[in-house]
C-alpha cells in the first residue's frame, strides 16, 4: 500500500476532525441558557476584550516573525547555495522552511481563534454543568489538537512528495536534508511564540498579582483589576499559541531527523513506503486520538482529572497496539544503516520506549508538582517559615525532580541506539510524541478553562459557576505539568536525534569533499575545541534563562507601576464604581513581548551559526552536547519548581492556613517566582535545544565547506 | 640545582611564616587595653564558646572522616591490587591518600584554632585602631594560608621522594596515579568538610535570621538570640576549615593531575627536576607571597577593600616575573608529549594564562556581587516590588554572571591545549592558584573579622568599636567573592586536568593490557554509552545542589523551632535579664550537619566507582565531563545569585530604605535563598567535580582491568 496516500488521507481525517469540533464549539449561543441579561452582556464584552487583546498581539507577533522569515530565507538561500551541485539546496531548504513557519503560524492562529470563542463559551456552559463545561473545553482543546497535528503530516508529506518527484536522481539523504528546513521554519516560529507568549503572559500574572492579590488584597481575576484582561489574553497566547507552536516543531523535527538518518540506509532510501515510517507514527496517532476523543467525558460529580489521564492511557494503548501492525506491514524486516543491521523488531521496541517512557516521565512530573505527594507537601511546611525557605525547598525540588527524567532518557537513548543506532533514537523521540493529538488537546485545554474561570469571575457568575470552572482549571494544572514533562523530553530525544542526523551528514559530506576536508569520522570528546563547545553550550541554556526572566521581571516592574498608578489615579476603582483602563495594561505586555523576545531569539538561532562558521563542525557538535545536556536538567528543575510553588500556594488556600495567613504569603512568593520559570524561560529552553540543533543540520553543508576560518589559523 | 631540595626548603619557610604569624596574634593580651572589666571577661567569655563550639564540632566531625577514611584505604587497597605487576599500587596509593587527608584535617584543625583565637583579638585590637585590628585579621589569615601551602608542598614532595627512592624501576607514570592518592585524600575530607561546614554555618545562620532579624526584630549577632553563638561557630567550621580543606585539594589535586601527565613525557619522566615542576611553581608562590605580606597595612582612614585587592594584585605581579625565572631554569628546552613538541616558553605560557584569567575571573564575580556596580543595583531597585522579583532578579544575574568565566575557561582550555596538550591545561590550573597562600590568607580573613564583629556586638563594646569590625567585615565580602570565583575557575580547570590525566591512564593501561581489552583511543561524543554519561553526569551537580540545600533547610527549621521555644520558654531572654540556652543550638548544628553530610558525600564518591565498574571508562568518561561542564556553570550562579543577594541587602541597610523598609524586608528574603547556595551548594560543587575525577584517577586501573560488566553483556 502507498505510504504517501495513508498519510494523506489521516491528515485530512485529522483537518476534519478539527473542523467538526470547531462546529461544535462555535454552535454554542453565549447568553442562551441563564444568568440575566446584564451578566450576559458582560460576558460577551469580556470575551471580546480578550480576543482582541490576543489577535492583536498575536498580528503584531507575526508581523515580526515574518521579518526574520524573510531574513532566515535570504540567509538560508545564500549560505545553502553550493555551485559544485546540480542540486540547488537553497532552494528547497528556502521552501521547506517557508512553508514550516507559515504553517507554524497559521496552527497558533487557529488554535487561538478557537480558544478564544471556547473560553467564554465554556463559562456559559459551566452555568448548567460540569460535564458540559467540560465537553466545550475539551472540544476547543482539540481543534488545537486535531488541526495542529493534520497541518504537520500535511505539510511533511507534500514537501515530501514535491522533493522527491522534482528531483529523481538526487540521493535521498540530500534530499531530506532539505526537508528538515520544515523543522526549521516551525521551531523558529515556535521559538518566538514561546518566548513572546511567555513574557506576555508572565509580565501581566506577575504584575496582576503583586499589586491585586498582595497590595491590594482583591482576589485573582477581579475586574477591578487593570491587568486582569491582559492576564487572561496572556494565557491564550502563551500557553495556547506558544505552546502549539512549540509541540508542532516538536513533530516536524523528529520526523526530519528521523526522515534524514533513514535516507541514508540504502534499504530504506531506496523504499518510499519504509523511508516514511516515521511520518506514518503521527499519521496513525490520528485515528487512535480520534477514538480516544470518544470517551473524553466526566460525569456531574466525577473527578475531571482522572478523565483526562484516561485520554492519556487510552491513546497510549491504542497507539501501542496499532505500531505493532503499522510496523510489521510497512517496514522492510531488516536493513543496514552503517555497519549496523536492524530488524523491524528492533525498530517497534525503540518507538515503543520512546512511548512508554514519556508516559513515565509524566507521572514522575505529576509527583513532584501534585499536592497529593509528598514534595509539594515539604514545600508547603516549609512556608511556615517564611518565603525564604519556600523557595530553597522549591529550588532543591526542582532540582531533585530532574533525577527519574534524566535516568529514563539515559535508559531510551542507550538502548534505542543498542537496538537501532541513531535512527532508533529519533524513532523514540517520535513515539514520545505519537499521541500528540490528545496532549495538545489536554494542554489546550488547560487554559480554556482557566479562562473561563477569569471570565466567570470577571462577569460575575454565581458562586457554583465559578466552583465548575475552578474544578476544571485545576485538573488542567496538573495535566499541564504532565505535558510540560513530555514536551521536555521529546525535545531532549528529538535534539539528539537532529545532532546525530548532523553529524552523520557532516560527516557524509566531508567524505564527498575528500583530500584537504576536516577529518569528522569521530568527535572526541577531548578535543579541546570539542570540549570548549561543549562547556560553552552548557552556558547557553542558563544565559537564555536568565534573559527571559529578566524580560518577564522588567515587563512586570513596568505593569505593576501602571496598575498602581490606575488604582491611585482614577476615582472609584477600587469601590467598583469606575472602570479600569484594560487597554493600557494590554499594551505594556504586547510592546515588552515584541521587544524582549528579539534578543534571546537572536541568541539561540546565530550561536550555532557562529560558532560552526568560526570555529568549525567539532566545536558546533561539543556546544550541541552542552546545551543538550544542561538544558534538559534546567529545563525539568525550572518547571517543576515553578509547577510545586504554584500547587503549594492552591494547597494552602484550601487546607492550610489559606488566603491571607502568613502561610499563603510566603507561597506567594513562591509562585510568583515560579511563574516566569515554569511558564517562560524553562519551556522556552525545549525550544532551544532543539532549534540549535536543527539550525546546525539545515546549514551542516554550509559548515563543512566553509566554516572553520578561526580554526584554519591554527594548523 | 636540586629541585627536591628546593621545594623543601620552600615549603618549610612557609610552615616558618605561618608559626611566626601565629606567635604574633596569640601573643595579644584579651582585656589588655581599653574597655572594663566586665566588657573583658564577656569577651573572653564569648570566644571561649564560639571556640568550644567550634572545636568540639571539628573533633566530631572529624571522628566520621576518620570512619570514612578507613573505609577508603580497605576499598583502594583491594580495588587496586593488581597481582599481574610486582608494584603493589593499592600499598602506595592508599599510603599517599591516608597520608593527604590527614595534612588536610591537620590544616583545618591549625586554621580553626588560629582563627578562634584571631577574632577575639580582633575585636580587641579594633578597641584601639583600625590598621591594628585589620593587621590581627590579616595575620591569622597568613597562619592558615602559609601553613597549608607548606603543608600541601612538604607531603606532595614527601611522598615523591619516598615512592622513587623505594621503586626506582616502576615507571613515574604509574608511581605519579599513586600520588593522586594524595590529591583524593585531601579532596575527601574538603568534600565532608565543606558539606558539613557548610550545613552547620547556613543552618545556624538562617535559623538566627528567621527568628532573630525577621519575627523579633533585633539585631544581627544579638546576645538575646539562642543560636548567635551557633552563627559564629559556624563561621568558622564553614568558611575557615571548610574552605581551607577546599583551597588544600585544589592545590594537591593539579599538582598530582600535572605530574600523571608529565610522567608520560619520557623526557620529564627521566628528570626530576623538570617533573617536579608543577610543584615548583607552588612553591615559589610561598616567598612571592611572603613578600607580598609584607604590603599588607591599612591607614586608619584608608580603604580595607583596596589593601586586599593589592595584595591579590602585588602577589600574581611576583610570581608571574618569578616563574620566568623558574621555567628557564628548571624546564628542559622541549620534550615531547605523544607528537605534540612543547617548549619551555609554550609552559610558561600556560602557567601565565592560568594565573592572569583567575584574576579576570575574580574581577568578573567582582562585578557581579559588588553593589557599586549596575547588576546589584538592578536587584536593589527590584526589591521595590517584592521578594518575588527580587528573587527573580537575582537568579537571573547568577545565570548571567557565569558567560565571561565560562568564555574565560573556554579560552585558557584551548589556548593552553594548543601550547602543550593536557599538560598545558593543568599548568594552567597550578597557575590559576599559584598565589593560593595570599588568596587562603584573604579568605580566612573575611570569617575571622565578621566573628570578631560578632563578638564585638555582643559583648556590647563601643559604637566606634563595632564601626571598625565592620568596616573590616564589609571588605572580606568582596574579597570572598572574588575568593570564590577563584576557587571555581581553578576547581574546572583542575578537573579538566585530572580528567585527562584518568583518560591517560586508562589508554596506557589498555595498550598494555592489548587484545581483548576496550579500545580507547577514542571518547567519541556520540556514543549512546559516552552521550549516555554526559546526560547523567550534568544532572549530578544538581541533585547534589539539591541535597545540600535542602539539608540546610531541614536544619534551619530545626534551629527556628528551637529559637522559637527558647524566646517563649525562658522568661526574660527578650528583656535581656536571662540567658539563651546557646550550647542547644550548636548542638542541632553540629548534628544536623553530621547527619546530613554523609549522604551527598557517598553521591560523590560511589557515582564514580559504580558507573566505572558497571558502564566502564566511556560512559565514566562522559559521566565526568557532564558534571565537569553543568558544574561550573551551577556553581558560578549559585555562588554570584547568592553574593549579589547579600550585597543587595547591605546596600539597601545603608543607602535605599534601610532596615524594617518593606524594601529590606524583600531583601532579607534574598539574602536567605542565598545564604544555602552561595556558602553550601555552590562551593560544594567544586569539590564535587573536582573529586569525581580524582576518584576515577585513582581507580583508573580498576576500571580498565574489571570495569564495564553491564557494557559485556551487550557485546
Amino acid at each position: 500500500m502507498n505510504a504517501e496516500l495513508i498519510i494523506i488521507v489521516l491528515g485530512l481525517l485529522s483537518i476534519a476532525t478539527a473542523i467538526f469540533y470547531a462546529g461544535r464549539v462555535v454552535r454554542i449561543q453565549v447568553g442562551a441558557e441563564g444568568g440575566n441579561v446584564e451578566q450576559n452582556n458582560r460576558l460577551k464584552e469580556i470575551a471580546a476584550a480578550i480576543s482582541e487583546g490576543a489577535m492583536a498581539f498575536l498580528l503584531r507577533e507575526y508581523r515580526v516573525i515574518l521579518l526574520f522569515i524573510s531574513f532566515m530565507t535570504v540567509l538560508i538561500f545564500l549560505l545553502l547555495d553550493n555551485p559544485k551541485t546540480d542540486f540547488n539546496e537553497g532552494i528547497y531548504t528556502s521552501i521547506a522552511f517557508v512553508s514550516g513557519a507559515l504553517i507554524s503560524c497559521l496552527s497558533g492562529f487557529v488554535g487561538m481563534s478557537i480558544a478564544t470563542k471556547g473560553n467564554v463559551r465554556t463559562a456559559q456552559a459551566a452555568k448548567t454543568s460540569l460535564s458540559k463545561a467540560f465537553r466545550v473545553a475539551y472540544d476547543s482543546g482539540a481543534v488545537m489538537g486535531f488541526g495542529l497535528v493534520g497541518l504537520a503530516v500535511l505539510g511533511l508529506v507534500g514537501l515530501f512528495i514535491l522533493f522527491t518527484v522534482l528531483n529523481v536522481d538526487v540521493p535521498k539523504h540530500i534530499l531530506m536534508e532539505s526537508l528538515a528546513g520544515f523543522g526549521l521554519g516551525g521551531s523558529s516560529v515556535a521559538l518566538f511564540g514561546r518566548v513572546g507568549g511567555g513574557i506576555y503572559t508572565k509580565a501581566a500574572d506577575v504584575g496582576a498579582d503583586l499589586v491585586g492579590k498582595v497590595e491590594k488584597g482583591i482576589p485573582e481575576d477581579d475586574p477591578r483589576n487593570p491587568a486582569t484582561i491582559a492576564d487572561n489574553v496572556g494565557d491564550n497566547v502563551g500557553d495556547i499559541a506558544g505552546m502549539g507552536a512549540d509541540l508542532f516543531g516538536s513533530a516536524a523535527e523528529a520526523t526530519c531527523a528521523a526522515l534524514v538518518i533513514g535516507a541514508t540506509a540504502s534499504a530504506l532510501a531506496g523504499n518510499n513506503t519504509a523511508l516514511l515510517y516515521p511520518l506514518l507514527i503521527l499519521a496513525i496517532g490520528i485515528p487512535a486520538s480520534l477514538i480516544t476523543s470518544f470517551f473524553a467525558r466526566v460525569k456531574e460529580t466525577g473527578s475531571v482529572e482522572f478523565a483526562l489521564k484516561l485520554q492519556l492511557w487510552i491513546s497510549t494503548a491504542i497507539v501501542a497496539v496499532a505500531l505493532y501492525f503499522v510496523t510489521d506491514f510497512f517496514m522492510v524486516d531488516s536493513f543496514q544503516i552503517g555497519e549496523k543491521t536492524i530488524t523491524k523488531w528492533n525498530i517497534f521496541t525503540a518507538v515503543s520506549l520512546g512511548l512508554f517512557a514519556g508516559m513515565l516521565i509524566g507521572w514522575v512530573t505529576e509527583y513532584y508538582t501534585s499536592h497529593a505527594y509528598k514534595p509539594v507537601r515539604e514545600v508547603v511546611e516549609s512556608c511556615e517559615t517564611g518565603a525564604a525557605t519556600n523557595i530553597i525547598y522549591g529550588l532543591a525540588l526542582g532540582y531533585h525532580s530532574s533525577v527519574v527524567p534524566v535516568v529514563l532518557l539515559v535508559i531510551v537513548i542507550v538502548i534505542s541506539n543498542l537496538l537501532a543506532g541513531m535512527y532508533g533514537i529519533a524513532l523514540a523521540a517520535i513515539g514520545m510524541i505519537s499521541t500528540i493529538a490528545i496532549g495538545l488537546t489536554i494542554d489546550a485545554y488547560g487554559p480554556v478553562s482557566d479562562n473561563a474561570g477569569g471570565i466567570a469571575e470577571m462577569a460575575e457568575l454565581g458562586k457554583e459557576v465559578r466552583d465548575r470552572t475552578d474544578n476544571l482549571d485545576a485538573a488542567g494544572n496538573t495535566t499541564a505539568a504532565v505535558g510540560k514533562g513530555f514536551a521536555i523530553g521529546s525535545a531532549a530525544l528529538t535534539s539528539l536525534a537532529l545532532f546525530a542526523a548532523f553529524i552523520t551528514r557532516t560527516q557524509l559530506a566531508s567524505k564527498e569533499l575528500g583530500e584537504g576536508a576536516v577529518d569528522l569520522t569521530t568527535i572526541e570528546l577531548l578535543d579541546p575545541w570539542v570540549f570548549g563547545g561543549l562547556l560553552f553550550g552548557a552556558m547557553l541554556p542558563f544565559i537564555f534563562s536568565a534573559m527571559t526572566m529578566k524580560s518577564v521581571g522588567k515587563a512586570a516592574l513596568d505593569m505593576v507601576k501602571e496598575v498602581r498608578r490606575q488604582f491611585k489615579e482614577i476615582p472609584g476603582l477600587m469601590e467598583g464604581t469606575a472602570k479600569p483602563e484594560y487597554a493600557k495594561c494590554v499594551d505594556i505586555s504586547t510592546s515588552a513581548a515584541l521587544r524582549e523576545m528579539i534578543p534571546p531569539g537572536l541568541l539561540v538561532l546565530l550561536s550555532p551559526i557562529v560558532v560552526g562558521y568560526l570555529f568549525g563542525v567539532k566545536s558546533l557538535a561539543g556546544l550541541l552536547a552542552g546545551a543538550l545536556v544542561s538544558g534538559v536538567v534546567l529545563a525539568i528543575s525550572s518547571a517543576n519548581s515553578g509547577g510545586a510553588w504554584d500547587n503549594a500556594k492552591k494547597y494552602i488556600e484550601k487546607k492550610a492556613g489559606g488566603k491571607g495567613s502568613d502561610m499563603h504569603k510566603a507561597a506567594v512568593v513562591g509562585d510568583t517566582v515560579g511563574d516566569p520559570l515554569k511558564d517562560t524561560s524553562g519551556p522556552a529552553i525545549n525550544i532551544l535545544i532543539k532549534l540549535m540543533a536543527i539550525t546546525s543540520l539545515v546549514f551542516a553543508e554550509f559548515f563543512v565547506l566553509k566554516g572553520g576560518v578561526i580554526l584554519q589559523l591554527f594548523k
